[in-house]
């Protein structure tokens, strides 16, 4: 279509919803930020004399009225208007007069932006730890409940040593403490200052790019300019991948359940409440709960990569494209949220099958045990693995069950390291500071 | 092929070819990690009462003997033996006969070849922390010594605002930082010790894993011991997150230095050794260097992911696709080390082009600087940038370059924080302790 | 928390949201292919006597007048209603009585799934076939149009030789022409009928699969019913390549144009009505249209191995995590068609800058052509390379532009095969039959 | 380093070694194909003029000579000589003097790579054509010949309903007529000739293009040159889709099997020949080829990712970044047809147990039959349902096996629908010409 040929308000129509895009979707989420953002550099302004104090009196009371309307829910975007920035932008001025076109001095939409996501991400952090956090405690509390219960473990899905719903609930408890060491460190990267950057290359007001750090509670600044917006992606790409790891480690958690689910291992079953059945199989009762978590925690894992599909290869300075970065990584903050929130309702009502190791399939799950048997009688350990090996070619290996099993070193049946695992994880938490959601 | 058609000798070997695969190839970087292991686990042997304090000592000697033949070089897998662990245990055996087969008590293949990996990892992960600080040395130099330097900025790959060489290196000097935050991140995951944890389950002996840990320099360990076997695959994932953050540095990097060495920027200009030419263009001169740079560096970036889909929905316990995440990882980490060297060769021999904002087609680049200007001559805003826009419409737009650039703020062309990105830095290298490569 | 502890209400709630998702915003597409699969299937049930004539033209009428609603947009999901199939199934209920619940004999929810989504597929590729096809219709123009207009011809960034606007243009419809055929291969896909594979394993019903395929028109069946189940996920794996590769060719499209349109290079500009501006530089044209296309062919190109993620190691027969492939998927179709759209709109208006390779920056493009002129004269190469280097190194080296320049061979400068390009269109999009949209 | 404080020729070798990369190791892949090549172009610029008759029959003997010794093993890449295409040339000239040089005209050592790597593949893919068929031959013989033994069907991992090990090779065969499908189109990209195009801008020789496609056998050109350039890379990634798909069909069927030999199914078993032992557990028989062979197919699924993630965002034209295509594609190709053959082996060696649905634990998978029973006698569906739901809650649901299983419809239990896969097969081989490999 050439312009000439049509109505060129119906070519600008179709130009801003292909640019704007889902934005104001997203925008929503960083309404309370822009503003928090926004009351930061107008009270920065205020002191090096960008704004009189009055001036910036003023914008910042006008702010904070805006967020009192935003956390009661009465702030929305009207129509016509682009983007939560605009909207804000457009009641100071029509509440404050000239005074609030003033806030915008030595700002640019890019560094306004890049510094609302850093303190969106960063609050998104804390909540994700927090649910992580429950998720750990229930884990272990549930290691510790069912430690003696046993169950066969695996190699190669052949059935293998004996194991236990303790080590496997701490596995997972114990997992987490490593992912999130890897959510902490996003969590620092979201939490160092973009604004005062501009729209890339800084400019000549007189800014105090500390002071904003200092009253927006980061850890400190993204010094470089350049530096600054090249941040952006690179930001969310790291907090994906701390995503993505979570996610792996609930994924897998849940392939373990939907298995253990099956009639063909039949370890563990759930109240028919969070279970579904099927319309043509009246016997039915499927982990969909799990298959979602699994599904979803795959998807996860799927996010550090398409980030950087859009990220590669552009040059330094801002392009278009970060815009997409919010659709991307906005909604599966939320997806892993109800994900963690869903591994812990299901966990909370986990039933447990006793007596799993009696049946004759897992008889050879014992066959180590007997080797060391006979090896602490001191018999060598070709000797004792010949043993036993022709025992079960023959059929006539047994172990008798209620001898125990006597596993003591560290992170073994016996011996779960609760504490020391509990430890871990309160040493990681401490790295993301004494901050609370 | 049926079983009973075939010579079955050569259907084994066709199945050994197969499982054996690339193995013996990276099985040669874990040898010196193998036997630093089986040390520590023969010491703990001995201290615990699985071996006798002779046995023990006379073990770690003919240890001590391979890891010196190791590091001189004359150390290799004989034709048959299967891999690297099989050929430490053969020359064990041949040396001090069956004292070397007591040294595999309490454990087996699986946290054997585990521990070997950290080790293998740890070392690794220092080199490449020193290689990447090397490099950040060199940029935050050239960012100090070309800091007068401009060049234009972009925003959308459109001319924008002035930047400067001492701007443009010093970020990806900071860029580096929260690179090696992640490589920390990584570090402290490959420094916890697995050993002890068996075939994934543990085991009757009373191994001290605590003791193992201390012997090998661990910060501590994985506790649980189906955890400890997780733990594979997913460390190796965590380090290749790792990589891809300096890999998408780099790439970057080398984007715009393909760029800015283009006619149409111009910008820098290398050395004729530097750069190739063609065979049928007498006048090229070609950045084969950072191309291959930057596409390593993307290649790098496609590690995460390649080893997601190698481990997903693999329920919990060992399973042999765990090997592929040698032949997929460990040739990463040596072409990272060398794409770190040849950027390092590259920007030290860059030479940069001067007056490059004096050309006609930047001088919109201080079209903000003439905006602001009038803003603080008392003009509001809005009204200076009409009148900054109604110059460049009649093409009567100006600049005095000679009246120079006033920045000021942190991390601005005049104000780069080189001292500040150092700190940093030397914070995150804090991460790593205090350990040498 | 506990069931006991709670009310169960409120879990079953939470279980029901967590697991419906986003299905209700996807079925609505869904909504008429569902209408027309029941059809088919209950015309075949009357003819193979699984409902009485009467039954089953009492219900095809009632089907269609459902249908009639959805074309006119009457029809919707009520509230408390799981999903369309649950709706269509309750409305045929409500007006023919218990037939319409007999319409769901030999038939189960996964087959019916599959069958909807396979002609939901089937149309949506065919539009995007024709949005395709208009595009390429366009570049072919405009490279004939162009075909005069000469601009240099890059490798590795450098400038290296001249080409025209009529290879540039005629060489991304060529590219079109690959990825049509990919798409082709992803519609066969889609042509043909899982209905009648039940849950996966078929049924003891006498269904006649080949009357459901020939009244959907599709090409043939997927044969196996449990390889009709396990094209789930495989068939939106493979329009996922499909959509990858056309988003390919336009976000490399895309970025020549974003290149082209800097002033490092300014070869094209567009009408200001195409371009955005910046609230802070009043002389920027930014290309974010097309910053955005690239953006969103690359965020296409990360499509499969999202799915690849989500299927992998799943075992064979039917999992939740399936439903996922619609959120993923689902969207991406109607966000290609905006970008091919778009891309048609902006090179509608693109204005090509004449005379480009008078430019000084440029002389060197044609140094070839001397070369291969003195060759022609009966010079060696390897002399006419060695004087031409010697003039290029000498400063004296010069080209006169209005000799023009004699490429006469299949896809050169002076012969861009149009209509062999043409061809080989018509050739690909007979792969999709004439199936009209 | 700066250059002045060191050797340069220390400089040169650290650079020709990066630069050169793996291009040795992959080159000899290449040898025939370039002499083919070479062959084609030569021919042509005898019967163009650019060559004499006697030129260009002297050289093309003198490469049909290196051609014989490339088979016969005797052709090597000297010390110091760069790649392939050098080697070649070197052996020329010293052969036949100046002529040898003369075979350069009109060709760039970018088209003369990308014929080259055309040529390769598409001799690779029909290599891979044909191991697929053997192993599609194999699956539906074992379904025909296994059509009568059931095992349990599951969806969402549960029991489900009644499917046969004739239904599930069936369902793996089938699975490969889609997959080449997918790379037949690959095929098709492979089999145009990109020759001629140069550097990608054509160039001033009057060459026939048609004529080397026709030497060639190639199916047509790649018109455009600029095109035929960005066909590099893109051909890459459309044979990595190909393979993605044929390791996906392969990763699944492996997933299964590690699963049906796990002692929880026991559903298969293997000669001890084909699974591995442990060293600590003397029970032990693990699916290590299927385990490796799910892995790879895992891995053949990051492919087309990795070469996305190589070319995003590269404008148009040359760029060294695609030498890594080579490296990153080259070794997948061997690693896909060892897969093949191994699933081969393995599957002609399966042995399958008998009975398995007598066992208790499947038995509700007769639930659905039981419903169909009562709904063939007359009752509704709703109430049969009901009826079969009370039995098995009340433990009193019973099926009798011996009634057998009476699917009839196209693709169930008892209609394979063997003939219609074979010709389904037969129509996608068609696709490849009839070309032998």
């Amino acid at each position: 279509m050439k312009l000439w040929q049509k109505d060129n308000t119906e070519v600008a129509q179709r130009i801003e919803r292909f640019t704007v895009g889902r934005d104001t979707e997203f925008d929503g989420l960083l309404a309370r930020y822009d503003v928090q953002g926004s009351i930061a550099h107008v009270t920065m302004l205020g002191e090096v004399g960008l704004m009189t104090p009055e001036e910036s009196a003023t914008a910042v009371a006008a702010l904070q009225t805006i967020a009192q309307e935003i956390e009661a829910g009465t702030f929305g975007i009207e129509p016509g208007v682009e983007d939560v920035h605009s909207q804000v932008e457009l009641l100071l001025t029509q509440r404050i007069g000239d005074t609030g076109k003033k806030i915008h001095s030595g700002r640019s939409r890019n560094d306004q932006v890049a510094v609302d996501i850093k303190l969106f991400l960063r609050a998104q952090l804390l909540e994700l730890r927090d649910e992580a956090r429950t998720l750990f405690d229930l884990l272990l509390e549930q290691s510790e409940r069912l430690k003696d219960k046993l169950l066969p473990g695996y190699t190669h899905l052949q059935v293998a040593m004996p194991s236990s719903f303790g080590l496997w609930f701490g596995a997972y408890a114990e997992s987490l403490t490593d992912d999130l060491d890897l959510l902490a460190t996003a969590y620092r990267l979201c939490n160092r200052n973009p604004l005062g950057s501009g729209a890339g290359y800084g400019s000549s007001f007189p800014l105090s790019r500390t002071r904003t750090t200092e009253l927006l509670g980061f850890d400190g600044l993204h010094h470089n300019a350049v530096y600054a917006q090249m941040s952006r992606g690179k930001t969310e790409r790291t907090v994906a991948m701390a995503l993505a790891g979570i996610g792996a480690t609930l994924a897998r958690l849940s392939m373990d359940c939907c298995l253990y689910l099956s009639q063909n291992f039949g370890f563990i079953s759930f109240p028919p409440e969070l279970t579904t059945g099927s319309s043509i199989m009246p016997h039915k009762k499927n982990p969909d709960v799990f298959e979602l978590i699994r599904a979803k925690g795959n998807r996860l894992q799927a996010l550090p990569n398409e980030l950087a599909l859009l990220l590669t290869n552009l040059p330094s300075g801002y392009h278009r494209d970060l815009q997409l970065t919010k659709e991307i990584l906005f909604p599966a903050l939320d997806e892993l949220k109800q994900c963690l929130q869903m591994a812990h309702l299901m966990l909370s009502n986990v039933e447990i099958r006793g007596g799993i190791l009696e049946e004759e399939k897992y008889k050879y799950v014992f066959s180590v045990e007997a080797v060391n048997a006979l090896v602490n009688q001191g018999i060598p350990f070709r000797e004792a693995y010949r043993q036993v090996g022709n025992d079960i070619e023959a059929g006539t290996f047994g172990w008798d069950l209620s001898k125990g099993l006597h596993h003591t070193h560290e992170g073994s049946l016996g011996n779960l390291g609760t504490e020391d695992i509990r430890a871990r994880m309160n040493e990681v938490l401490g790295a993301f500071g004494n901050r609370q959601t």
